[in-house]
């Protein structure tokens, strides 16, 4: 992994570097590096001044001495860099060592409209303008197609930037609490000491985790952590859904007790969206909230129970019947960390990728129903967390739209329970998924077609397209009836009206609820 | 009690009434209502027109006439008077029995100073103004003299919004969730049901008590908000700081789901603070969280555990030691609810008032010192109140200044919880700040004859200078180190200078501790 984690956005000249770096640089609170502007300041001329007076060559060298003392600043940062600067293999192998390169794709149309108002700045394209941008953008094709991109044609700004952070890897959630950062780094659990340093955090470190996840990764993480100077203890939880209950919140609350746990401490939650969403909670109540830092290991705490800071624990008249909104300092994400998940677990998640799909995202499902999706997770995996991030900023607390996440979940949740967990959360609310997009038919709120082509996606990830073993209806529909999102008696759901399209708060009648659960009877 | 309860704005012409009246309204969110203002709109013409034109009999007549419109208005408001309104005895009446009348003191130089700009608008004024002034302040002295007043000479604005909401009996809370009310009225718990009904909450209501006060208003309660068409329960809890444990907390929430609870339902915590800070918390984790009402029955947690929302309850390793930040929807004072405290109890909750009084308000320890407190308790309530409410508005989430509340703490949670609870929570605190003013003194940083003159209250109100029994140091020390004040492994306290000013953040050498502490063995 990567000492230096920067984020260049590149691309064709006018393509919109400089502006969109900035902006994406405010969402994430990171420090903006514009390449070009820095080369003007150090050389005291404009860039045109450089070209007319000594020529490319000498400007593509200070472009080169620039862009080493950019890549070794101390603090990640946003850099744009020039429309040519990766041109040399020198360039883009220091750029490639210090962090990751965004290209912004962009047609004529759109670069013409961006320079309307600078076109004599760009010495490139100074003179005959139009047929100078086209051979441009002949010449540089293949070498601007080698970069991951993001298209910028004909797109909202909004659209650009939620790209640009997927592309990025990194999200910033705000609205709850303090604003804090979620970050995909592929072998950051390696580097969690210094991590957790850099974030200015305290010790001691309560590393809490549970018997499945421990063995794999506790040792190596309390290493990183002595080595970062961190004093650190670990309560080592049973693993699943059936144990997510007020003893083991006891366990956390005497292990924050034992380790000296102070006000400025700091609980890691080590683990699958079990151990967060205890951890959570155990952090949020101890001294009266204490930092937390969510590391989900599994892929669904990675595109869900890590993020948006709900956290509590199963009473054993319902789930999630308590706990508390509690927003963690930081969400740290190893993709590395799923090639050891077992194939059932990877499929337990994908049920919420498919449901952010389903909410937002369109491509999630194609991936899903194509087969693919198994060997594009690492790709999959910031496209469905930033669904749930960009409801998450707009609706905090689920005073409305969060709502929409709660698709597959209020008949999933029953399920569930009613199974006694035997049925995996993603098994339950991939079924949940089914029956409530049946109802939205039954409503006639959505398109006929939406639950075979649901059952169509669930096969394709294994998971299963009806309830297996006998499970009492009654039991279900009084576990619903439990749940937290009733209000005034009746049950809301969140019903989908089509792929990339949920509704929330509708009001349904338990019978129709009743009858389409049945039919999901094995 | 009142059915409305407005707060009147009166006193001489040009002492603020408009002024001080609108500031008191924005500050308690409440309407202002300006009396000279709605006669003015409602005859078309300005209040000197009206004199000239028909004199001042008719004048007094349209006064009347408004105020008694302005009086039976559905809100309760800020109304500000005009500088005669109540000089008949019919007018007097009326506000009377409808609200509370705050007259501003003021002389001669400080409404000439108020008036400066605008003589020739006060009617009664025009002409020979000084003398006027002085004739008409003169005359009513005996008038003005009769009702609650707050004295604005020399005087800064904030000290003078502070005593308003202090003789209004009103307060608002900001900084933590959502801004919310507390309000004294003698005679309020015998309309629960219409004030809940007034602020918006929704049932079903779970009355959260313990086996001392629910027998005393339990069934009033329930039965005022049946009356208002509220679905209630009640959850009846050990009294006492021993039972402040999780299985108290695991009682609430069961009752919450007994009683068919939901995001929207309400808490009404009614006793003292161990049932605030238990019920608080309760409400704080319920579903992640839903509203509570705080309805403080002991003077200790009128004047304390109810106001700031700091929820909780203790682990047998500590005190508080799990715990939220959670205001409450509205905190409600029945002062009525003080006559069926035993004396004892009383006490105990004038250990915080005397705190309050160190801490900023030299009048409050004068009471306490001088004996006259018992017979002062209704007026002394507001002013202690009134100390924290300030410094919870500026830190709600004790980053710095609210950490002065915590001055006695330190010492006399430990004393508490090593005593088994036989000492109680207020003896415990008397003798903390005994300690703590004693450790000041040998610090530097206080007044030596500052201890002495604690004890010489704690004496006048009936509470301990000496810890009765003999008690472990060694415990004691422990205990305090397992609380939440320490941070880095130094215990920080917060040491009084002399009454009226207490400093936090003070790191303290545990040796130092440990020989105050064996000082005050009895």
């Amino acid at each position: 992994m990567l000492e230096r984690d920067h984020i260049f956005i590149y691309g064709p000249p006018g393509s919109g570097k400089s502006y969109l770096g900035s902006r994406l640089a405010q969402i994430l609170g990171l420090p903006f590096i514009d390449l070009d502007q820095e080369i003007e300041r150090e050389a005291g001329v404009a860039i045109s001044e450089i070209f007319s007076a000594s020529g490319e060559g000498s400007f593509r060298r200070q472009e080169s001495e620039q862009l080493k003392k950019v890549s070794q600043c101390g603090k990640d940062s946003v850099v744009a860099l020039g429309g040519g600067t990766l041109l040399t293999e020198e360039n883009q192998q220091l750029v490639e060592s210090s962090g990751r390169v965004i290209c912004l794709h962009a047609d004529e149309s759109t670069i013409v409209r961006n320079l309307d108002n600078h076109k004599n700045t760009r010495p490139l394209l100074a003179g005959d303008f139009h047929s100078k941008l086209r051979i441009l953008l002949e010449q540089r094709a293949e070498h601007y197609n080698q970069f991951s991109h993001v298209d910028v044609r004909q797109r909202s700004e909004d659209q650009i930037l939620n790209d640009l952070q997927i592309e990025s890897h990194r999200f910033n959630i705000q609205g709850m609490g303090k604003p804090y950062a979620v970050r995909l780094q592929p072998g950051s659990l390696d580097r969690v000491g210094k991590i957790l340093q850099d974030s200015g955090l305290r010790g001691p470190i309560l590393i809490v985790s549970d018997r499945n996840i421990y063995p794999l990764y506790g040792r190596q993480v309390e290493l990183r952590l002595q080595q970062a100077g961190f004093v650190s203890a670990a309560v080592v939880l049973e693993p699943g859904e059936k144990d997510k209950n007020l003893a083991a919140i006891q366990r956390i609350w005497d292990g924050c007790v034992s380790a000296g746990m102070e006000r400025a401490s700091t609980i890691l939650a080590l683990g699958g969206g079990v151990v967060s969403d205890l951890a959570g909670f155990a952090a949020s109540s101890y001294m009266r909230g204490i930092a937390w830092v969510a590391y989900p290991t599994s892929l669904l705490a990675m595109v869900d129970a890590s993020l948006g800071g709900k956290t509590g624990f199963d009473l054993p008249q319902g789930k999630n019947l308590i706990g508390a909104f509690y927003a963690p300092t930081k969400v740290l994400v190893d993709p590395n960390c799923l090639a050891s998940l077992p194939i059932s677990e990877v499929r337990n998640g994908m049920a919420e990728v498919l449901k952010h799909g389903i909410i937002a995202d369109p491509s999630l499902v194609e991936l899903c129903r194509s087969g693919r999706w198994h060997s594009n997770l690492v790709n999959l995996l910031p496209k469905a967390m930033a669904v749930k991030i960009k409801i998450l900023c707009a609706d905090p607390y689920e005073k409305g739209q969060r709502a929409v996440l709660n698709f597959g979940h209020t008949v999933g949740h029953a399920i569930e329970l009613v199974s006694g967990f035997r049925l995996r959360h993603g098994e339950a609310v991939g079924l949940g998924m089914l029956a409530e997009a049946q109802i939205s038919v039954q409503l006639g709120l959505a398109e006929p077609e939406l639950p075979a082509e649901i059952a169509l996606c669930l096969k394709q990830l294994g998971l299963p397209v009806s309830i297996p073993g006998a499970l009492p209806i009654d039991a279900i529909l009084a576990a619903m009836q439990k749940d937290k999102k009733i209000e005034g008696g009746r049950i809301k759901f969140a019903l989908p009206q089509r792929v990339g399209r949920v509704d929330f708060g509708i009001e349904v009648e338990i019978e129709l609820v009743r009858s389409v659960i049945m039919q999901l009877m094995g």
